[in-house]
């Protein structure tokens, strides 16, 4: 399957960082779902870099659907959409063709792909390729909410600053959903940006903790072993380069509780059965309870850093130095929020059409 | 796919915990496998309770082959092996029907299959069912072994008691494949169980941190987006009923360190490019990179304690109280690694199959 | 997915002619299915040899199931059938080890499973597999027909002799799907059961063709491209042993006549759109129209016969004579009726599982 | 999986007529393979329309590959080709928007996409969309004749004129695979082009049969039941709209010959084990024996005809005529051989891949 993902919901990606295009098809969206271009570039602009606290490479992320809409709804066939690389400084990377930057997935390619790859900025491994991940997840993320269901993320923590939780989901997520730089108090968003201009200045990088959470999602969805909701959004979320940890509910924490405190009791609400905490994020067996959905992904230093590093030539097997040049990001954990509850409503979207059917999203 | 998981190697899992037999089938596995009775019947024993800190449950775990092995060797088509329940005390389950155990699967069962869910033990959710998983685990850690390839997973933390880290990793997988508490420091497992005693003595349940490493895996295995070797992993470790996190490398950490001392530099030894150290577990781009893959995933406690917990009765739609009766584990953790263990295998195998082709494991 | 097919409905075969047992896992099933053994063991019975103008090996084909069923109803949880084997006199078939069986898969599999493949009877390539084929078949064939949807097969050529054409379908195939001779012209019934003993007797075999209709089924089920009906169906069909060719509607004769005569008008009949001939075998575009389903396929004559044949013995890498011995059938067509029906049952309910939710099936 | 076909080469498919695109991606081909424009263009070309016996709309064909081709080669990465449409005349299918065409996708369209389809042209089911297949097509055609594999299609019969069968078949296919009239019989060609241009002075349309050869398959390829390699190439072919009848070797006449003729006898033949016929197409048990693959399928006569038919306005709901206009062709089969050249390369390619490991076909 390789680059492609789901069932009902058939997403396909594909681009180079410095090729002509990148894109994504999704097959298998209900007809008659409304497309907003609007809300696709609004989206899209919350994962490009602003400010000074992101790369310089600002890509005007100019897309085209070039299937799968007519008359301004879903046709229900392989909605295409199509985004061109404008901004291509490849000139940056040529140096650099056989010096393997560490962290950073060139050697793997190259192990891979026998030096077939298109090794320029990354190529098919950039983060640049998440745009299009953006692109397809505006349109499930905002279908979904029509449906009630809501999806966002925020960033929980960097650099020993915390975020506040959820409060009223419905008005947090509609915040979060429409924020560059996704904290919910604002006094840690200053902290946490002060924290990456620090890094930056060091020419380092930093990472952190992004939270995401899906509410109102239908009971029972999911399956028992292995297609478990949480299989499912793990195997998507480590899609997304630099996610390497993800965690359901309590989460690593569980480690520090016993039986007693992590379990969550059933209790009956308004004649509906919830649960009076959710320890277990809206999950157990594998299967949705009713309760939000609630995980948090670690998201790792960027490995580019101006700083000096160790590394090998690939041309002569030698040890060298590396000094990586171009644009890069001190963070990327404030743009790949929205590249995670993309791809969440996406892993989201499939399980419910392969549960209640392909007109479901209707 | 459900309860099917895998391309080039497909395991299929079935049975209910107090049904007539569990088991699983598995699909594409290299003709020509030593298949040993007594490896499988050695792994099983792992996974099976035994001691006073676990359950007082004990299946003897007969199974039988019925398909796919022909004169000692897998023959290439559909292995199936079938483990008959014996001890099923399904009156003990009974009168607790319609009371939901607090973190259990019994609601999520019940919202998904109506009420037709065999309410047993947990029935299709009951732990029991990866009895099957280790069975077939057992066939592809010795495969892969042949092969130079070492799965074994340790306990990495229980109640703040640590375990070494590995050191000789072909001893210490050796060791800790024949291990019924797998723990490298035996201080330490002296420790771990007595924390578990303790905890039992409450009526309590306790979880941990289980640590799994893959040595010598060749280079350039997985894909760069939805089928990284990241996600496939993690799709696969979920499907385990306590896992409820994993993380690779250093995980979790990578919120506390920055670019400089996250990135892993590259240098040439013996004429082999490694990494000089291995915070990235051994993916980069979701691809090997050639160093272990390393990975560690929490176990939340056990949800069946027998302290009374508030829940609901599902046929009056009523709050409760439920006293958990019947046999179960304060911690399930020392029998949940070698079905780790058994499913890295398996996930392992199945990404060396797809990429080298079919008789690559022979 | 080598031995499973499905998406919604996943069904996983296992096991050889000569080994313990054989047998079928279903997933995905929708809860709450009457499952009614009789009716099980009434439809093996259809596919088993009776008579003389059948193989002598007469398997009881006594079935177990060991998941998935609970109180007499699906579960929803993958359903297991075991058909234990028993008459198995693998002696007849040690003598002709190495000597290839043409047209069987004697030699192929050699190929494929180097050496390793149990060679006993066809061992996973026998017909005999097909039992379990039919085990599933008989659930769902029943679980369809609640909803309203028929499916039957009839012998529509042997030797030259022709039945009839479906005239009142409901009653027709229930008339059918209680036949061990499946033919819907008692008078043509008794000429082509002549045809087959004249064959027998000069130990040579016959084929013949068989149309399989599907009627009732919704509009709109299918797929455009890769997934239309006519692909899931004929993928599913070629997995009958015999199976060599499959035609829809007008099939093969739609290159004798042309556009005017071979298009379907369309028509309001009481309100409904239905065309008013079916040359297309109710599927346009890959997708059903409502009309019934129609196809056809060709079922090749039984390689196994008693009269002296070239071939090779793969030990030697010689040319030899083979005189096949022990139990084999003249004709399965008549056997094969009900196997064709039972995978045509699979895939129609895999993919309005797919269309309408994994409940649709109650 | 709908738009998207295969295991280990994935192809993904997307467009409608008269949209602004259609295209294909292509994952998981080996890296390093030679990618050559000229070649594309040239298969291309084969599909178009030419001469006064096709449609009069003429596409240009020109291509964009925007991802996965680095410096003239496979990245390995998925490998985009993007045909834009500019001859897309729409007004001509406007006026009959709710008047279905007869053996159209027209209807089932409706039922699928409720009205949201794109009904230009047929939109996602014209058979604008193979020109994707064949760009596809092209590149694997070649990567396999370079491993010695070659594949070709020639028309067998129209109109009762039937070609003679392949001789030489590596110049053969060669021939076939530079025509536009692919028919070995320069004779029968002429014949046949007749047959073609009385019944397009008919404003009638006419099909035929198109018979594939495989040429050089290696042995032990396929799965014994559910992914037999007649299961996988018939679901491919038929993804091609006009194909309503697949049959391998000697097929739908098995039901004319008895075992002792119907069985192909083995026989070594310089050191190797051939068949010394071919009745089987090629295949035992669902598996390659190494003989030619050898099927034919039937092309329905073009639906599109210019006499006037009967079908219903479904706005309205009731019974009118309709007069195509609009370009069409009186025979597509000419132009649907070098599509089923196509997708049996790709379908081949999946199950070499598969077998053999991704980088084989380097």
């Amino acid at each position: 399957m390789k680059n492609t993902f789901g069932q009902s919901l058939c997403v396909t990606l594909f681009g180079e960082s410095h090729g002509e295009a990148i894109g994504v098809v999704i097959d298998g969206l209900t007809p008659g779902i409304k497309i907003d271009e609007l809300r696709i570039r609004h989206f899209l602009s919350l994962r490009r870099p602003s400010g000074k606290i992101s790369t310089k490479r600002v890509e005007p992320d100019n897309f085209r659907i070039v299937s799968g809409v007519f008359d301004g709804y879903s046709t229900g066939t392989p909605l295409t959409i199509i985004i061109e690389n404008t901004s291509t400084r490849s000139r940056d990377y040529e140096k650099t063709r056989y010096l393997m930057r560490p962290s950073h997935a060139d050697y793997t390619a190259e192990c891979k792909y026998h030096g077939f790859q298109d090794y320029r900025g990354g190529g098919h491994f950039s983060g640049r390729i998440t745009a299009a991940l953006v692109a397809a997840g505006a349109i499930i993320i905002d279908a979904l909410k029509n449906k009630g269901i809501h999806i966002a993320t925020h960033i929980k923590e960097i650099g020993g600053v915390s975020d506040r939780g959820f409060e009223d989901f419905v008005s947090d997520a509609e915040f979060l959903n429409n924020s560059e730089f996704p904290v919910l108090d604002s006094e840690k968003m200053s902290q946490m940006k002060e924290v990456i201009s620090k890094v930056a200045q060091e020419g380092d990088s930093i990472g952190g903790i992004l939270n995401t959470v899906v509410y109102n999602i239908p009971k029972g969805v999911g399956e028992p072993w292995f297609d478990s909701v949480e299989s499912v959004l793990s195997h998507m979320m480590f899609s997304i380069p630099a996610v390497k940890g993800i965690e359901f509910g309590e989460g690593f924490n569980f480690k520090n509780i016993t039986g007693k405190t992590a379990n969550d009791p059933l209790r009956v609400q308004n004649g509906n059965i919830v649960t009076s905490k959710n320890a277990n994020g809206g999950i157990n067996g594998g299967i949705t309870n009713g309760m939000p959905i609630d995980f948090s992904t670690v998201i790792k230093p960027t490995p580019s850093i101006y700083k000096e590093q160790d590394t090998v030539d690939i041309s002569t097997n030698t040890n060298e130095k590396i000094q990586i040049e171009g644009r890069h990001d001190p963070a990327i954990i404030h743009r790949a929020a929205i590249v995670q509850t993309s791809v969440t409503a996406i892993a989201i979207c499939d399980m419910l059409l392969s549960r209640f059917g392909t007109d479901w999203l209707k």
